[in-house]
């Protein structure tokens, strides 16, 4: 199993001083800048694309930059988030006709491919891909709706995709977004997650390495 | 006609620290904050959505807020934008199939409302809808697409526009976008320009209130 | 001026036991069945389809039914429009990529053709096609959205068709749609409208017979 | 396994009189009314929407109406037909980008939810959102296509979904939709339906009581 | 006035021997070759894409390319088609979000630009954008359909056209496609076109250089 | 297993000469003329469309022809291609809303029916689907995109769908298209294809005989 990652989601910081918060959930502890990237047609709203990826990288920031596309099509904006310096690109099956051409065009740019699954999306879309990946994001939430709690099926779907990782003998993260907090990362963790988003969990906190050390801690003594 | 209106477009400010970029350009005299949204269907990039404009709000800026949707369809993000605290909202005809129902919609949600019109669109567009409008914006350069010059013709489509806001007795401003600069704003005033966005030509130079004085100065000495 | 025509619209009547109630609209005066068809694409709604029209006809109807299409494309459906039953068939001229194709279409079916202007499309719309047309239908409120009062621009937008009609020299019929009513309808006549689309204004009152012939006097008086 | 229901199709009734249709087949033994709502988009046909459910309910019907929405997006629609009296809401998982999601939308707004296959769907769209649901409705004819007959691989595809919703222990109803006779219901019900879409079966035969009793003679007979 | 130009559209060649028939019109007098692009979506037809443009570049092509796109969106295919050796590109007004845009990556290609006017497309669409042309096609038959005789409106749509480009001062083509045979070609130009497209007139006779000679004669007899 | 057919792909023929390449390709050996049409839309790319293969059908070709529609969506265009002398028509299970619907209309217009898979899409499309088949074509690159080589686990999905061939005991092809050469067709083969697709393999070299007996050699070698 690789070493645990947490990927604090900026969707839930400051952005009217972005580079500071990002900044300091860094020096908190993180090891990722999670990029939720909405655009009204994929999903029900619409946040933020490559310019504030560029920003970050001019500010400074050096951590990967973990970009989730929730965009449908895909293809056209990869480039451009490639030139804005992300690390991982990652994408629903759903949303590109063209799902293995889609995984080749992010490794071509440069970045990690990752391919993202809706709570109720079927485990079989990484049959014929999952070789090719460098992550498997699993939502616990439905993405882009607000205010949703970790829907308990996900612990059974980590146990079945982390199977299949294992089995592939290949180094794939297994990434969980969606209600991931101190109190259920354990068990997240346990059913096979290595890397997981955390929004409000961490930004809404007075003290981010606080919670982030507790979720350190939830992890660690699960793996014991 | 109303006093000149300086709108920087934060697009091209510093999104690691945009709270401060903003605050910044509104005490060195510019008026409102100008803040284009793109959805990657309407034009070919995603830039920022509501949350950006409600964290500028929750920072504590006062000044309108002018946000142009280069976005399509565009009633469902109205109210977001509503709620995060926009006070004009402007859109592209075509990319609503019910025009005016989105400019009363708008307004129902408390905002005033502009139409937006793409360098080629003929300005007939405005015939029955002009008079519930608070704002007409002529794009003197392409939407969405990087690195362009400000386009002639538009002066030409300044001044027909102008006639009709002076025919129909109304308070409606009339606002130019595109390649706006200190040395042909004195021009785009003269053909009947009131509000004035302008990106890289403030955000790019090291003295904001310089530049966005020059402005002033250009426009005022054209009213004379 | 061609004899002016009620056109109760159906979406106002009870589904419940629709051939009675149409059956009593018409003996109660009413000259044709206007018959709103939307798709949840155009507009933001879904009414009903070629079945129910057929089922009119099969009810023993034998009135002219008027069917104003609020769908998005619109020639695919044409056909079947026709099979049941209808002698007018309107549309959007932004829902078919090909205005003159889909009139000759209606047309080769063997139904009348009209061409559907919402309140802020330019009348130039009109140019090229006004002649193959047998009916110009302007909308006084937004179609596929409830509660609208006459957006008083149709007034003058009446006036304009209407002497672009009068100058072809050819049988067009001008009709009007959304909230027309007793006290508006003179008024509404003497812009220019011929033909008077009425919902809830008709099906909404006990005496259908006594609100259409108050709109029949009211067009009288203001045509004298 | 639950008591047989019979959900006649009002698609094949008479819409002229639509209420008197609706009572006399619930009269005649019918349980729910099933509700097909096709929108010129997902299939080539458009039938009925919610102003056509909530005159039913105006008229007095109280029995369960089943709403098979074969639309597409699907979650703006929702709310209206949970408005207009529907008791269940079943949808199509590929209209629905969400499909967890729109199965939370339909239960907040109080109604049940279905999912659909369609003759061609791998049942494993089931595999993480089948205990979410109240129906699962497989289609053995093509949906918006007209006079087909009964599909033969849908007996199979019925026992599977019937192992899978009683390994789930939950009492999830199995329908069956597209073909169904008094000659072919029992073999139906062996495979393990439970509820039964019949459209012309039903309306298209003078005694609708004699229909249905020899139809649930037959899944009587079947299940001794 | 611009030398008459005779495009024969290849659609109506023998494509299983292309180059051959290109070479053949070619020598018998014939200008440009007139391609005509169908993708499925602007028109409910699919035709021939930019490997088939290569096709006769290699063959051994020098004259003009003259490609007509009905498709939608028109900006992704411009490259194919620059690089596939077309020397004019026209698109569709409605085709393209940003036409003016869109005449300017034509143009950056090494292209010259049209735009194609539908039947019932209103010439204020060249208001902003006529000075930025090399072209203007109007269609004389509804593009995508076959079986269509000319459109007698077109007569007068080329006089108001030729005006424009007349006051424009500018070298700009006026072209026409639909119908166009050697006993009305005399009566089109005298309404302004100088530049023809026919297909089977051209490709349905014997002898193509006799039916290119006597369009050219009723041209010049027009022109005398 | 049925005898091996060898397809060339017309795309890689010189389109100046379509009859004759096809004439002689035919004339070295091949089996089948494999016609892949593009859409600009299911993939970014534009081909050939019917007119084409008609003029194959008048230039003599008797040969099945062996369409690959990339087109989406589906359904409409199926019609023109049996009329244009279609003898198989593929598509891609993404394409259709209705893809048992698809199959039966493809076989209602008296045409062969086949089903492509994406390299990335699973075999469990086929499940309900796989019996009403003639023929299943695994893509082994990307469709659309130009200069990829063989995809490896294309190899493992032959496997499964072969296995799945056999186990239904009836007569349906197994095609696999994309990078396949004389040095790995021999494995092809040994993983279950029986019909092979080959564009510049074989139109790339001079004698297309020989590569064609070589590749059959291959095979054979690989049965022994």
């Amino acid at each position: 199993m690789l070493p645990a990652v947490i990927a604090p989601s900026i969707l839930s910081a400051d952005f009217a001083r972005l580079g500071e918060e990002v900044d300091k959930v860094l020096a908190a502890g993180a090891d990722w800048v999670h990029f939720d990237v909405m655009d009204n047609h994929y999903v029900p709203n619409l946040t933020i694309g490559p310019l504030v990826c560029e920003a970050l990288r001019g500010h400074g920031v050096t951590a990967p930059i973990d970009v989730h596309l929730m965009v449908e099509p895909v293809d056209r904006i990869v480039p451009d988030f490639a030139r804005a310096g992300a690390t991982l690109i990652s994408f629903h099956p759903e949303a590109s006709r063209h799902v293995h051409r889609t995984v080749q065009l992010i490794r071509g740019e440069g970045c990690r491919a990752g391919l993202v699954l809706n709570p109720a999306t079927p485990v079989d879309v990484l049959d014929y891909v999952l070789e090719d990946l460098d992550l498997v994001l699993l939502m616990s939430v439905n993405p882009g709706f607000g205010g949703q709690a970790f829907i308990p099926s996900a612990l059974d779907k980590l146990r079945r995709v982390r199977e299949r990782i294992d089995a592939s003998g290949r180094e794939i993260r297994l990434e969980i977004d969606g209600g991931v907090k101190p109190d259920n990362i354990g068990a997240i963790a346990a059913a096979g997650a290595d890397t997981f988003v955390a929004g409000s969990a961490i930004f809404g906190q007075p003290d981010y390495a606080e919670v982030i050390s507790r979720m350190r801690r939830a992890i660690a003594a699960d793996a014991a």
